[in-house]
C-alpha cells in the first residue's frame, strides 16, 4: 500500500514474505509486484490463489547450518523459518519452469545487522555459486539475485561502521569471478538495506522529566518503549548523548527508563553518562530503523509525532502524534467506545 | 480514561505508575483518582503540578534486595524501577503528613505471576509489619494496603494453579496476627489481580494456513506476534491446543509461528503437537492478559477483533478488527496519508 501510495509501480516492488496469507498474494499480485516465494508448497499455494504463476517469480533460499565468516558465527539459518532449502530450492525451480515461469530470481538473508565489510559478498559467492547451478541444472534464465539485507549500522560509537564502497566492490569482484565466466553477466543484483540506509539517520529525542535515587540511580524521560521496543525486546544498545553535554566526562551511572508498567522499559542499563539535570534533552541514536514502525501502545501510552530535519535546517511534521481517540478507534462501533474515540 | 468511561468515579480509581507525565498526574487529581507515588521526588513534582497534596494519598514501596519464599528467589526488587527505599516511605509519610495529607496508602509489587499460596501472605506480612512501624513512627492513619499483583496464573498443563481462598485466608490470618492488636483493624486491603482474573479467560484462535519442511518442522498461522507478543519478547510458553484433536497423542513436533519479518515471531518452538493439517483451529490458551493490550502493528499486520462468548453461548463483538486506515492514521494531516487513512 504504501509503495503504491508513493508511485511505484509493477516489478518496481518485491514483494517477500513468510507464511503468507492469500489476500497478500491476491494483492502482490494486483501490483505487478515480484512475488518471492518462501516455501516450495507456497507454488500451488499461489496459483491457486491468484490461478497462475507469474512470468518472473523469485524464491527465498535458507542453506541451513551456520553462516561463519573464518571462524566467527554470524547468525543461525537453520534455526530461521525462512526460506526453502538446497534441494527445495532446486526442484521449486523445476517446478515454476514446467508452470511457465521465463525469468527466475533468487533471495536470501543469512544474517542480521552485520558490521564487517566481508559479509555481503560472501553470501554473494554463495548465491552466485547456487544461481550457476541452478542454471545449468534446470536450464532457467536468472533475472535478479537479492541479496537482501544484512549490512548492519555500528550501534556502539566504538565499532567501525561498515565500508558501503568497499562492500560493493567485493560484491562486483564475485560477480564477475562468478557469473561472468558463465554467461551470467546480465543478471540484476538487488539489495534491501534498510537498516544501513535509516538507522543512523533517525534518532528520539526525549527529556529528562524525573530523577530517583533508590537501589540504583534512575533517570525517568518521557518517551519509552512505546517509542523503541529494542532494548526492550533485544535487550539492544542504543547511544545516548546528552544535549549540550557532549564534550562533558560520563562520570555518572544511570538507568535511563521510561514510564511503562514494565521493567524492560529502560533505553540503558548501567550506562555511564555526564551528569543529567532535569529538563535535559537526551538523544537516543540510531532510530531510524526498527524504531518507530516496532512502536505499540503498551498502557495506552501514545507515539510521538515524527519530525524531518532537512538540509537546510528547517524542520517538517511527517507523522502526526497519536490521540487517545486513535488508541480507541476500534471500539468506534460501540456506545461507549463512540465517546472514546472521538 | 477507561474508569471514566465505565463510570467509575473518584476513589474507586486509584492509579499507579511510574515516571508519571505531570499531565496525567493533573488528569488523575481531575477525576479525584488516589494518586499512588512512586517516588520521594514526585511529592514535590505533584505539589508543583496540581497545587497541593491530596487529603488521601499512596506511596509505592519496594524494599530491594531479591524477594524469597524458603530458599526460592521469587523476583529481585532491587533490580525494579518501582518504588520507594524504606527510609525514603518512612519521610514521605513524614514529608506528605506535614503537607496536610489524612489518610494512607501503602502499596507494592515485589514478584510477578508467582504461582504459590505462598506469596501473596508473605508480601502482606511484609507490608503490614511495615504499617505498623509507619503508624508508630509517623502518627498517620493508613487508610488502605495495596497488595497490587503477583498473583499468577499457571500457563503450562502441569502447573497447580493457585487456590484463592487459601491465598486470602493467608492473608487473613496475617491481617489478624499483625494489624488487628495494633488497632489497625480498620485497614481496607485492595488487589490488582488482573492477571489472574483475566488471563485464563481469554484465549487466541488462529487458523493453520502454511506446513513448511526445511531444516525443521513449521506450522504457520494466520495470527502473529502482533496478536501475542510474549513468546516473542520473553520465550513465554502459551499452552496450544487443535480443535477436535484435544485428544489425539502429541507426536508431531513443530515450530508454530507467525508471518512477520522477524525470527522471534514463533508461538512454540519445538512444541510437541497431534499432527496438525491446514485449516486446522489452533487454540493459544491464556492471553486474556497482556495480549491484545501488548500487540504492536509491525510490519504493517493489522491487529484483529476480539468477540465475547457468553454464558448463554452467544458471541459478542467487543472490539473491531484494525483496518488500514486505522494504520495510517497519523498521516491523515497529509496528502498521501489522506488516502491511505481512509
Amino acid at each position: 500500500m504504501l509503495s503504491e501510495a508513493i508511485g511505484a509501480t509493477g516489478e518496481e516492488i518485491m514483494f517477500s514474505s513468510n507464511d503468507t496469507p492469500a489476500e497478500e498474494f491476491t494483492y502482490a499480485e494486483q501490483l505487478g509486484a515480484i512475488i518471492n516465494l518462501d516455501d516450495i508448497t507456497h507454488i500451488d499455494f499461489l496459483e491457486k490463489t491468484i490461478g497462475y504463476i507469474p512470468e518472473t517469480i523469485s524464491c527465498r533460499y535458507n542453506p541451513g547450518g551456520l553462516f561463519k565468516i573464518s571462524n566467527d558465527i554470524m547468525d543461525n539459518p537453520g534455526d530461521a523459518k525462512y526460506g526453502m532449502t538446497t534441494e527445495q530450492l532446486f526442484e521449486a525451480f523445476k517446478i515454476l519452469k514446467g508452470k511457465g515461469a521465463k525469468e527466475f530470481g533468487i533471495h536470501a538473508f543469512l544474517a542480521s545487522n552485520t558490521v564487517t565489510n566481508e559479509y555481503y559478498p560472501m553470501l554473494a559467492k554463495v548465491l552466485f555459486e547456487v544461481a550457476v547451478k541452478l542454471k545449468k541444472e534446470t536450464g532457467v534464465h536468472i533475472k535478479f539475485i537479492n541479496l537482501s539485507g544484512g549490512i548492519g549500522i555500528p550501534y556502539t560509537p566504538d565499532q567501525e561502521p561498515n565500508d558501503i564502497r568497499m562492500i560493493g566492490d567485493g560484491v562486483r569482484r564475485v560477480y564477475e569471478e562468478v557469473l561472468v565466466p558463465e554467461g551470467m553477466g546480465d543478471v540484476a543484483i538487488y539489495t534491501e538495506l534498510g537498516r544501513f540506509m535509516m538507522g543512523p539517520y533517525g534518532c528520539m529525542v526525549t527529556k529528562a522529566i524525573h530523577q530517583k535515587s533508590t537501589h540504583k540511580e534512575y533517570i525517568g524521560v518521557d518517551a519509552c518503549a512505546v517509542n523503541l521496543m529494542r532494548p526492550a525486546m533485544y535487550g539492544a544498545y542504543h547511544h545516548i548523548t546528552v544535549m549540550g553535554k557532549e564534550k562533558k566526562p560520563c562520570d555518572h551511572r544511570y538507568d535511563i527508563v521510561g514510564s511503562l508498567c514494565e521493567n524492560n522499559d529502560k533505553f540503558a542499563i548501567d550506562r555511564m553518562m555526564p551528569k543529567i539535570d532535569i529538563g535535559d534533552l537526551l538523544v537516543i541514536h540510531d532510530t531510524g530503523a526498527h524504531g518507530f514502525a516496532m512502536g505499540y501502545n503498551y498502557n495506552g501510552k501514545l507515539k510521538s509525532a515524527e519530525l524531518l530535519l532537512k538540509e537546510d535546517g528547517t524542520v517538517q511534521l511527517i507523522r502526526r502524534a497519536e490521540t487517545p481517540a486513535d488508541y480507541f478507534a476500534t471500539f468506534d462501533c460501540f456506545e461507549i467506545g463512540s465517546k472514546l474515540s472521538k
